[in-house]
């Protein structure tokens, strides 16, 4: 099994094994379509099939890729299914899996440039890329005085930007001294649950965030941030942050950023836009209208990890001031001390993040791009959207559902005209088929299924034959109901 | 290149690359000792091959990784050189890096039971292990009001625990309301700068963080402790939460948990007990006693992306008491509500991390333990403790030189007498010769360098060549001093 001296593996079994593996990736790719999306497992049945106590002696490879596939594998929710639909997509690609696989084979820790130089140059200049690719503003390089940084998630992206608002609106002193009840953040209360999450988090308390009202498209009014803004500046409150949203969870609203930043800039507070799935749609110029008012933000993030064919977990962060982010995170220990550091002229991103150590995320992202090109990123980003768009259609002309929304991009609200029973009924016969797999939210208070169109195999007939399914068990469960 | 219908990998692409990374990685490891463990690029350098723009067309895989060997390469510090002895290591190994691997082909998203059950009771099942192998307080087992999820780094670990300590203290109000400037948290001025930096983000300022004084071991002194507590609440003050340290960072110092866990229990002050490489030991029968008094400790963590094989990030974190944890970070949009999360019959970890997305680390870490077994991680971290005391004899027997502490376990803190300028140009020179990789820190004021024994492939002859150089360039320094 492993060598006997060492209980290492040894190069030639990590050969042998290492195939196993790819080739079970390749195989796990070509039947994953055949499985149920959403896993049909019950609650505590995994964990039941794993032995109650860790092993003493090793055991072979071999075993454990056999449980791979009869334990794990059945508990699996197939997120790079072609049929998944749900949430916002994760999806991957063979380049992201290799980068991936590569990263974790250097074993590289990032936290300080000298700890692997390319580890964070790489991840400068790929995110310089994606400013150009993106169209977004130059200010945001960081050849600039921005920049941007790989964080796991939009989730610590928000915090990071709120925590940099935090400080700039205190001049620093909620670092030194604590938050003091008077900072307010705001969004539009159909912004990501990470908002709430990060003023939680902060310090600044959950009374403190401002759910700003929606107009009849789900987006932020900036007539009522305005109104709120001035509101709690007469009461004495500190306004410090405001984030605003490019294609809300729910239904992909877009806030319209020119007339939110002209607020921001006129009450100087800070602007983040998180753009978590819809900023990829902007690599084709025909989408790039969603960014337009962004050269007023202070922040801003995308998750290539969920559009842009490249392993969770990928959140690109941009600040237009690195150096408030920077003064905001950084504590420099003595056994961090280096000379590259104190040269000044390196980037060390653990000052860019909540974590201290980081893996070496950049490569998968280039190898996505490269292995692309942005054509071929452009080419799939507007097939998922004709497809979503496409899909919209097949509903507006069915009389038993009707649209909530129009759909911007490759998000479709819609609902069966039956009422929250019917729908939620649907959408649970649906899920529990296999066949596809996709969620629900509430839109003006009123059950509405989501159908996202993003997983990276997904073609036309996987949409058509999602359609018909719901066409046949709509009728299914308003006959049940009949 | 890529298939011309989609741009996609096709699956014999996909395993031809593939195999030619794993053989890559094979090769990198076969070589890694040749290379010199410290990137030896200027800052700028490898920014300045890559291409100012991205490629419009993709490329080949070949091109991607012919850029890895003359571009990456260069610019990689060797953290899986066997070489290794700088800061705390980032060991991997063979069945570590398949299950990223793996885990990166399924490419699942964990933040809900329900988006991938085996995803989430695979980690639950795998932690409890862990209770058992590390000899931990059965409290901390998820059948018990308790349980372990795997977070990125001991830094996101501290900033959750201190949440959880910060909302217990207040009854919640600092989520509702935000924090008001009053509540205290303490750690010894040894304990890592993740605690700061936790500190400030969660809103309660540094200011508010006692930095206790420490014994002649650099271990946190409890009647300095008690005292400071007494007065910050005659002060008015709250205290609310002590990181105590098993193995600090500069010196591997092991606070005294039991008579600190008193005084929190006492005080009613949360414990958070930070073992981040220090608590792998703990497999081993005769180093457990450094966990002697974790039954007072509210929470704890120790890293297997340290010290056990396991690929960063994997930090282990756990709570006594998982409801307030729960409470700490729960946010529920419509969005996320499914019928497993209503039966409250299963664990959904969004609730008990920073971030909402999780990958699925629990496979690497599954891995790790099935392939060595108990018995190999002890056979390992024995020989990791044996061969870093063999080096402290080795520095006590030779009079150029002093042990500035007794080394506990794998980290061994010594200087030459010369004094700091000739321990600052003896680490200079040693890193810069490739040969070996070690950092400084400062203790009671003086430079000194710390050898850290913990590299997956670190060997006898490795730790005495990295000896015998450091004997040959220190006689280099001090003869041109003369």
């Amino acid at each position: 099994m492993s060598d006997p001296k060492s209980y290492h593996m040894t190069a030639e079994e990590f050969r042998r094994w290492g195939r196993a593996v790819v080739d079970w990736i390749a195989d796990y790719y070509e039947r994953v379509e055949e499985r149920p999306v959403l896993s049909q497992v019950l609650p505590g049945q995994v964990r039941a099939a794993l032995p109650a106590e860790p092993p003493m002696q090793g055991e072979d490879f071999a075993a454990m890729l056999a449980d791979v596939e009869s334990l794990i594998l059945p508990g699996i929710t197939h997120w790079q299914s072609p049929n998944f639909f749900a949430f916002f997509p994760a999806n991957t690609s063979g380049p992201s899996i290799l980068g991936e696989l590569l990263s974790a084979g250097l074993g590289v820790q990032g936290m300080l440039w000298a700890t692997s130089p390319a580890c964070t140059e790489l991840e400068t200049q790929v995110l310089d890329w994606l400013v150009d690719m993106l169209g977004l503003p130059s200010k945001f390089k960081s050849t600039a005085a921005g920049g941007g940084v790989i964080q796991d998630t939009a989730s610590s992206a928000s915090l990071c930007a709120l925590l940099a608002a935090r400080e700039r609106a205190t001049n620093f002193v909620s670092n030194e001294c604590g938050c003091d009840g008077r900072l307010v953040a705001y969004a539009s209360h159909q912004a990501h649950s990470s908002i709430e999450k990060a003023v939680k988090i902060a310090g600044i308390g959950r009374r403190n965030l401002r759910l700003i009202d929606v107009d009849e498209r789900f987006a932020m009014r900036p007539d009522a941030l305005a109104a709120q803004i001035q509101q709690d500046r007469q009461a004495g409150l500190i306004p410090c942050f405001v984030c605003a949203t490019v294609g809300t969870t729910s239904s992909n609203a877009i806030d319209p950023l020119p007339a939110i930043g002209q607020i921001c800039r006129e009450e100087n507070v800070w602007l983040h836009v998180d753009a978590a799935m819809s900023g990829t749609a902007a690599i084709c110029p025909e989408f790039r209208y969603i960014h337009d008012g962004l050269e007023f933000a202070d922040s801003y993030c995308f998750n290539p990890h969920k559009w842009m064919f490249t392993n969770f977990d990928c959140d690109c962060f941009y600040v237009a001031d690195r150096a408030t982010l920077i003064n905001t995170l950084s504590v420099l220990p003595e056994y961090l001390r280096n000379q590259a550091t104190e040269s000044g002229a390196v980037i060390d991103y653990r000052d860019w993040q909540i974590p201290l150590g980081r893996r070496f995320r950049a490569l998968k992202l280039w190898f996505v791009i490269r292995w692309y090109g942005v054509e071929g990123l452009r080419y799939h980003v507007r097939q998922h959207v004709a497809l979503a768009q496409e899909f919209a259609r097949w509903v507006e002309a069915d009389e038993r559902f009707e649209l909530v929304v129009p759909p911007p991009l490759n998000l479709v609200c819609f609902r069966h005209v039956g009422g929250d029973a019917v729908n939620e009924q649907l959408l649970e016969r649906l899920n529990r088929s296999g066949a596809l797999y996709l969620t629900h939210t509430r839109l003006d208070g009123k059950y509405t299924l989501r159908f996202c169109v993003g997983q990276t195999r997904t073609t036309a007939r996987h949409v058509r034959c999602a359609w018909e399914r719901i066409q046949r068990t709509a009728a299914e469960v308003t006959n049940k109901h009949l």
